[in-house]
């Protein structure tokens, strides 16, 4: 799927992000606060954020060894969130292991996230740039707006009806933001000129907008094995989801009433995530969303034709591609 | 107890911290976000910590005009640490209020800790210094120890014997960090001498440390309407406290057994709090907290004689006294 020059960069960069992660919470004290970090840290992950941000840096000609900092700032930031999110949506597994409200409990869980967060700000702050107060600034903003798509997304599973421009608003300061402001940082970092800047943070939004809804389809048609959690969370949780929002808008009477019906239980085990698959499959919400994925990958790599060194741009088109065809 | 000119300026600075404070957070959504946010800044509190921002600022002979966004950032971050503290330890009330987690949920009120934190961030970018990097870092390092702290305090809970020097570090970076990061960051951004700026800080930190026994005390022996919350609330919660390290200490092998006793039990009514501070005055923890009070309000006293230009210490030295003499 990918060139294997872009898989050896991928696993060298994650070695110098997770290493410059672990500097930050090793064999401290108390260890209360610090071990459930540290497990957080090594329980790995696919490293996306950071990796965008170091080839953000580097489509612009920046030098990549001043972003690492940056580059583990944005993966300990989105821990920070993967934490408290868990503890709110109940989920037990993260990346195949237990979460840390589940090996420890909620209290330690809240610390633990506020600590990650804090250490995000401690590996931002130790970016060398003229550009410092401004990479602050975005990183603050772009996380007010994770905050408020979380919210969102919690006002969602109680509220009433949700409609796509309301749910894409969701996602959008819920997950695509961080993707975006990765790249803006990893541009700023790299000292870019201001149109490539926001260029690559248009690319960074996009490619959140496609990776979420990615994330929804993979939810319910993923192998459970792969997918590292819990098959069928989102409706477990009564999330709403691209494929739900979708499909409640354009049922016919009688397969909306189905669909309210398998969506009134409690219970969703594989027999009835597949059940469900098929009431989208009929209803066309599985080729809507895949149709959406599509356009929102399109739009991203459109932006990367804008840019001034172009040519620098092959490993941000190896992610998109990674990201357009992952299984998990 | 103050001179009018201290309550006069203590009402003036109050309400341009709390209108720079609810600029950030009034009229956003989403409200399940805000509404919360919004409920914790109006409701009140001492602001002891924004006013010594800003009087540090002063007393290096800064610009207070400048202080204004570091002062809101300083008391956005406490209120932080209060939602999520509160739901940690079950804390029902606070300021006379519904505790956030109480008045809506625990989900609700982590992430409305959450959006307190980035607010804190937002606010102290705002400030203008050609300190401001530094500043963001002691900011960064400062809630950094205060997670620490808060950890500390979640382990002694449930973990064993604690000494007076551990009870000592521990509220070091739980309470008195705070004060002493506010110190430093209004001496900063007031642009004082590196001598000021670590004299200040110091001040803080001793009166931080005595600002927290002095808490312990009141739980104890304060009156209930004044608190504004649960009186005996650290013994409710298994607290560790000056009083019970220094009492468990000191206390003769029977007291020790009635005080092992009076703490097995988990009903803490008036009646059992005043038999516990009959017990902790038999001892002598009463007295020696209170010598501990004011053995730390000198040395922050004393830090203060030391400055460039102490004629304008005035206000911190009110301050001190208002910490010395509050009874909630």
């Amino acid at each position: 799927m990918h060139d294997s020059s872009f898989e050896r960069l991928r696993r060298e960069w994650r070695q110098r992000i997770d290493d410059r992660m672990l500097e930050l919470v090793k064999l401290q004290n108390p260890s209360l606060l610090y071990d459930p970090i540290e497990y957080v840290v090594r329980a790995g992950g696919k490293r996306i954020r950071p990796m965008l941000l170091v080839l953000a840096c580097r489509a612009v000609g920046g030098d990549v060894e001043l972003s690492w900092d940056a580059a583990a700032s944005i993966e300990l930031l989105h821990n920070f969130t993967l934490v408290h999110d868990d503890i709110m949506d109940r989920d037990d597994t993260r990346r195949g292991c237990a979460t840390v409200h589940t090996k420890w409990n909620p209290s330690v869980a809240i610390l633990a996230g506020d600590g990650l967060f804090v250490l995000a700000y401690r590996a931002l702050l130790r970016t060398e740039s003229p550009h410092i107060k401004k990479i602050a600034e975005i990183f603050t903003d772009g996380t007010m707006a994770i905050c408020e798509g979380q919210a969102l997304d919690l006002a969602f599973e109680t509220g009433g009806k949700v409609d796509l421009p309301a749910y894409l608003d969701m996602i959008e300061r819920k997950t695509a933001k961080l993707l975006q402001m990765s790249c803006t940082i990893g541009a700023l970092v790299g000292n870019g000129h201001a149109a490539d800047v926001e260029a690559l943070g248009q690319f960074g939004l996009n490619l959140g907008l496609a990776f979420q809804i990615q994330d929804d389809l993979l939810d319910v048609v993923a192998d459970e094995g792969t997918l590292g959690k819990t098959h069928g969370s989102d409706l477990r949780q009564g999330k709403q989801t691209f494929l739900l929002v979708h499909a409640l808008a354009h049922a016919s009477a009688d397969t909306r009433n189905r669909l309210l019906g398998l969506l009134s239980q409690s219970v969703w085990d594989s027999t009835r995530v597949h059940e469900f698959r098929d009431v989208l499959e009929k209803v066309g919400s599985l080729r809507a969303a895949r149709t959406a994925v599509d356009t929102y990958l399109l739009s991203a790599r459109n932006q990367l034709a804008n840019l001034t060194l172009h040519d620098s741009t092959n490993h941000l088109l190896d992610l998109v591609d990674y990201v357009s065809h992952r299984n998990s």
